[in-house]
């Protein structure tokens, strides 16, 4: 039996030439970010002593709907992309689901995610402005390996703060950063006063992206020529991204097929945003009904459990204050493997999105999430990162429910990124030796009742 | 100032549907296997005990150019194929060299490297011919993840014994391929004569290919339903590895090219075969006259420094004896990090083939391997094998001659797979802890006078 079409591609010349910028389609514009210094909107100016100016001004864009791609960036761009997008007739089949399950495959990038697409947008950036280091924080490494590399293709120096657990848990992408040629230190260290501050009073602090974010904040505002870099949750990190949705738009076009639901999982945002925002302007301006599902891990579920409030974007509060869906600026997360999850708070264009109801939210415990991602790896032959497993749970669970109801949905998932750095996790969970975490009411309204 | 195209796909339809089988074009044919048990020519019937009988028809077939892919191994094929072939323009900046740089990506394979290539139509053969199970040895891991996948894919049970020093430094590899399925046991092991033997006599032996091979072929030969395959050496697994080189046949003329030097790494042959043989038709029948360049490790000299004679392919004198350089059964390798390029021979067509003079072999020290490794990384982007490092060496140095030649060759190399689960070893070059390993003429002597 000959199967129809697997893989999809698009030419160098059908590569997306600019970002699709959803802000300035909402109907419902996100509230204004707020200085953490006045209190007053935060300016283009103020962001620009953090960021890069011209990614502060994407970040403040509410109206352009397109932004062109810098053709540096787009001819790096055609270095790896388009990435293909893949019908899951293997997954299918051992799921025995008349659904049609495809995903975008990030994870054959150079550095194994979908992160490159930002960094390499944002390391121009700053080189262009005459920036000549930069600094970031990174959880499971994925992003600190993509600045990495991103900073040693426009020619700057690069320190990574690393989430100390992913540090331990996942040495070889530390291994893979100190390749590209960046700095790696594990976070909180003792080489901030965020850091410090946070090491004296938990002096075993096993780490969280919103420590770390604060470290690199301080790095970048008390070292001249340095910028700060982040990987997720803001809207010029979602902006970038959408060159993810805007080649599977195209590739879905040439399967034949439209998608009903769109999945992505969830830590700040950044691949949900990609996959999905491209689609969801056709929700938003022609009258489509996709759906979309963000997979958020149970042990930190600002989506499906969080409050909407304004809060920092960082452990030790340097950050603009976000209106956003938040499990509070101090939470600490369960050490799960998907490191790249393990934010507290969700930015300010998804949580009004999700707010308005054009998204939906899920949650997957650890174990199932594990489970889904062997499921995958033993049909489709990838090990998928166990960011990327929360996707692959909930894209499931739609499988399920269409076999249930005998209808041949469309689905489409990100698979974010390969998982090969992180197969001790799996070794565990093998083993038996993985745990859910569940977390109480009580907790997460102790951490938001002080916002 | 904007680049060229930098990568080139085929199309499903441009899929090469037939292998290319050398055997038939060389004007001096390979002197026959020998049997291990009579001394006789071997026949397809003694060698489909050991591996499916498909496999040993193609083995011994020396007529047929063209062999056509069986269709559910050509739909597999279509799930990760083709490969990109790319213009390493960063790579070609960083060493101000004129020389236009290619190389194929066959680590984009979902396990990574080339080695699913001949995974599938071995498993595939196996499965129709009505075996349960499937054994194999693994140096690094690669082919065994590729085998363990593979297996699932068509449906059989998986045996690897990995090489001990590979399952050890290489852990994350095991892990893979338990995630597929497979069972892992670390090579020489207590659970086969041959390893049993071997442990007696050295109880800390590190493990080597050779060994590795004599186990799984003892637990196929005497387990009913089970097959044994081999991931590299044989000439019907070079068959298979060509559709690399008609895939890049077809590429570079998408790039209006065609290369002047071929490059691959060399363990038992595989990948070097596939990326090479395609062209090398072209000097036999064409006219052409491309150089093939094979790179081995120089702890493993057995193409620049070994013996042609009949010898076992593996430690404990199971398999066929073959006419092929070697540097005898009973060598035992250094433990550099390329674990794939420790292997005492070299099969009998690349044997033939660099004794006629078509191809020339070069050595490559771990430290050197290394270096050119990172300077891969920190250009391209992509974390290379170790075993991959060795063909990027050897890649340099032709494009460093060029550059005082001031000469514009086109160069091409096999990127035969990705270093992601090898970062310990780039750690430890980092870090100035890795040495390289030298090999006496009289060792050389001592092993191979024996033969």
């Amino acid at each position: 039996m000959t199967k129809e079409q697997k893989r999809y591609f698009l030419g160098e010349g059908e590569i997306p030439t600019r970002w699709y910028n959803i802000q300035a389609d909402m109907v419902n514009k996100a509230a204004p970010m707020k200085s953490p210094n006045t209190g007053e909107d935060i300016t283009v100016d103020e962001l620009a002593r953090l960021i890069s100016r011209e990614a502060a001004c994407q970040e403040l864009n509410t109206t352009d709907r397109w932004i062109d791609i810098p053709l540096p960036v787009l001819e790096m761009y055609r270095y790896y992309r388009s990435t293909p997008l893949v019908r899951a007739y293997a997954l299918e089949e051992a799921l025995g689901t008349p659904a049609h399950i495809y995903f975008k495959n990030e994870s054959v990038s150079p550095v194994g995610s979908h992160k490159l697409n930002s960094a390499l947008p944002q390391a121009y950036y700053c080189k262009q402005e005459g920036a000549t280091n930069i600094t970031t924080e990174t959880g499971a490494g994925q992003w600190g390996c993509a600045l990495s590399y991103a900073s040693k293709v426009f020619g700057l120096e690069c320190a990574v703060y690393q989430v100390k657990i992913s540090y331990e848990q996942k040495p070889y992408r530390r291994s893979v950063m100190q390749a590209f040629g960046a700095q790696v230190t594990p976070s909180p260290s003792m080489s901030t006063r965020a850091g410090k501050d946070i090491l004296t009073k938990y002096p075993n602090h096993q780490g969280s992206l919103g420590t770390a974010i604060s470290e690199a904040v301080e790095l970048a505002l008390t070292t001249p020529g340095c910028k700060y870099s982040l990987g997720s949750v803001m809207s010029h990190v979602s902006l970038h991204q959408t060159v993810i949705g805007l080649e599977a738009e195209r590739q879905m076009q040439m399967a034949g097929e439209y998608p009903d639901v769109v999945i992505g999982c969830f830590g700040g945002g950044s691949n949900f945003s990609g996959i999905a925002f491209p689609f969801m302007r056709h929700n938003i301006l022609d009258g489509k009904s996709t759906r979309f599902v963000a997979a958020e891990p149970e042990s930190c579920p600002k989506l499906t459990r969080g409050k909407f409030c304004y809060d920092y974007g960082d452990e030790a509060g340097y950050t603009p204050l976000m209106p956003m869906f938040t499990l509070g600026h101090k939470f600490k997360p369960a050490n799960i493997h998907a490191g790249g999850l393990r934010y507290h708070g969700a930015g300010v264009v998804v949580s009004q999105l999700l707010k308005d109801g054009l998204m939906e939210a899920v949650d997957v415990s650890q174990l199932s999430s594990f489970e889904a991602g062997l499921l995958f790896a033993k049909a489709e032959g990838i090990v998928p990162a166990p960011e990327s497993c929360h996707a692959i749970a909930a894209a499931i669970r739609e499988a399920e429910r269409c076999k249930l109801s005998g209808s041949p949905e469309v689905i489409l998932f990100c698979l974010s990124g390969h998982g090969l750095m992180d197969m001790s996790a799996y070794d565990q969970y093998l083993s038996g030796s993985l745990t859910n975490y569940t977390i109480t009411n009580e907790s997460i309204e102790q951490n938001v009742s002080q916002l």
